[in-house]
């Protein structure tokens, strides 16, 4: 079973409920409390060995992932982060201050993005380090802005290049929280995700959720120079459409909204690229000049247990 | 440095924000949005080794433990629990049906106390099994009830017996949340935590947040039949003082209110007993016939780092 295979079973077994809006399955849940105010939830674990290498890593550097992963899937709603919460097990054999070093870098990120720790767990273990952060947030002026909202004929845009995170931007990226809200006030954003899997495999996720297909096209996917250091046998682009950890914003939106924002420009940071298009027959595709062919969603996928 | 000196560490690190109105350093934190309604917010995460050991334990029954020592906490505020998310960290070499045994126990006890499971993180990786839970909830009718309310004169109550629930209790306790939610109705609660350092520190974290100090009767702790059962040189009435994870409550209250409670004994499935009381001397202490002591707040403390 894989980690998709897993959250679709656990779709399936999760009842209906009038308190959740929004259940598993996007970037945040949506909870609404008695007086219907909705508030966005994630969470995310990183584990060494897997996310970060402790060995090769400040702790800083980990503590800011751990917040930055998180602030990326309220961008992903077009929310503002308001709070969080941390656990953490330390490695028994833990160097001195490692405990303070993720809580300064879990800080740096979240007062870069108004954001309140608010409580935790912190315990010490016979295991290797492991930290996981929930983030609470509220929706922006446009609401949440869901996975599946995509129709044929929309625009896939882009906020930033792709590929090559491994080289360092999956551990030092900035989180899109600023450009999600910008873009949700200046367009219809019909569906929205955070590149965590890969733009190939996230764009299939969007796909799915909307129940539409998605064309990216080759020569439009902006490639960061990161992938084209990568020397082992992949392409850039291939890079690009797979590599995961790019944490910028994929979002599909009317084609006359997305050519303003491609001639705006607005973001300070970044530079908007439309990499495709939803069309009516599902699946995922790849544009190749005249050329169309069906694309592996491809990204980096958890295989749970035997 | 210890986990208490860590939180201290954190606490000092963490600014006033108006949007939390309760910061860390009680069972749960207090984060109200624009609409100004309070949720409580808590974390916890369970270790392979710390909180259970994998190979001796049904998975099914980790899941309920993770799920049930939030909602312990939600409790420890007379609250109402509403929305949970789960991340994991599942070791490569699980056995077949890990993940969904562990996520069948979270929901036969989310279930138990009308509890959405709205998301998570699933990752399979070179480690031992770590998973943590992010429990969302509600204020009851009457407040969050905090830990540092209690006024010299109060009497202190306990919900159950305590002592020796590593002999199974401390995997399938039922947490109080129907019975801190009808006790904050029935009488003006001042403070209240759950038991899950232990009596004694639990006892003393509730002294030195509510700024007095606290008298337990020795003769007076109700004492688990499990506590009993333990033959490794402790007392049972040191297992009861210094056992972690019984995951009753601990609650000051006024003395007539105390009275009615323990007339009454209001609770379905267990029985409420005076341990002790509040006093305007700092300090936690053990009361033996006509001999008062100093009590050191023994229980589970996590050493963090070296």
């Amino acid at each position: 079973m894989t980690e998709f295979e897993y959250i679709h079973w656990l779709r399936g077994k999760t009842p209906s409920d009038p308190r959740v809006p929004v259940g598993p399955g996007d970037d945040c849940a949506v909870v609404a409390g008695a007086s219907g105010e909705p508030w966005l939830v994630t969470t995310d674990m990183l584990l060494d060995g897997v996310h970060f290498v402790l060995e090769q890593t400040e702790p800083r550097r980990i503590g800011r992932k751990a917040m930055a992963v998180n602030l990326s899937d309220i961008a992903a709603m077009a929310g503002r982060p308001v709070a969080a919460v941390v656990s953490v097990g330390l490695p028994r054999q833990a160097p001195a201050n490692l405990a303070e070093e993720l809580f300064l870098g879990l800080r740096e990120k979240a007062d870069e993005f108004q954001t309140a720790i608010v409580g935790g767990d912190t315990n010490s273990w016979d295991g290797r380090l492991t930290l996981s952060v929930t983030l609470l947030g509220q929706t922006g002026p446009a609401g949440a802005i869901l996975r599946s909202g995509a129709k044929a004929g929309d625009w896939l845009l882009v906020t930033g290049p792709l590929g090559g995170s491994i080289l360092g931007k999956h551990l030092d990226f900035t989180p899109r929280v600023r450009e999600g809200l910008l873009l949700s006030q200046m367009a219809t954003l019909h569906a929205m995700i955070d590149i965590s899997d890969g733009l190939a495999a996230d764009a299939n996720h969007l796909a799915e959720e909307s129940g539409c297909g998605i064309v990216l096209k080759a020569d439009a996917v902006p490639i960061a120079p990161a992938a084209y250091q990568l020397q082992d046998g992949q392409t850039p682009l291939e890079h690009a459409l797979s590599d995961g950890e790019d944490f910028e914003l994929l979002f599909a939106l009317p084609p006359e909204h997305a050519q303003r924002l491609l001639e705006l420009q607005p973001l300070a940071e970044t530079t908007l690229t439309c990499v495709g298009e939803c069309i009516e027959e599902k699946g995922l595709f790849l544009q190749e000049g005249q050329t169309r062919r069906a694309l592996p969603a491809l990204g980096f996928v958890h295989a749970l247990g035997r």
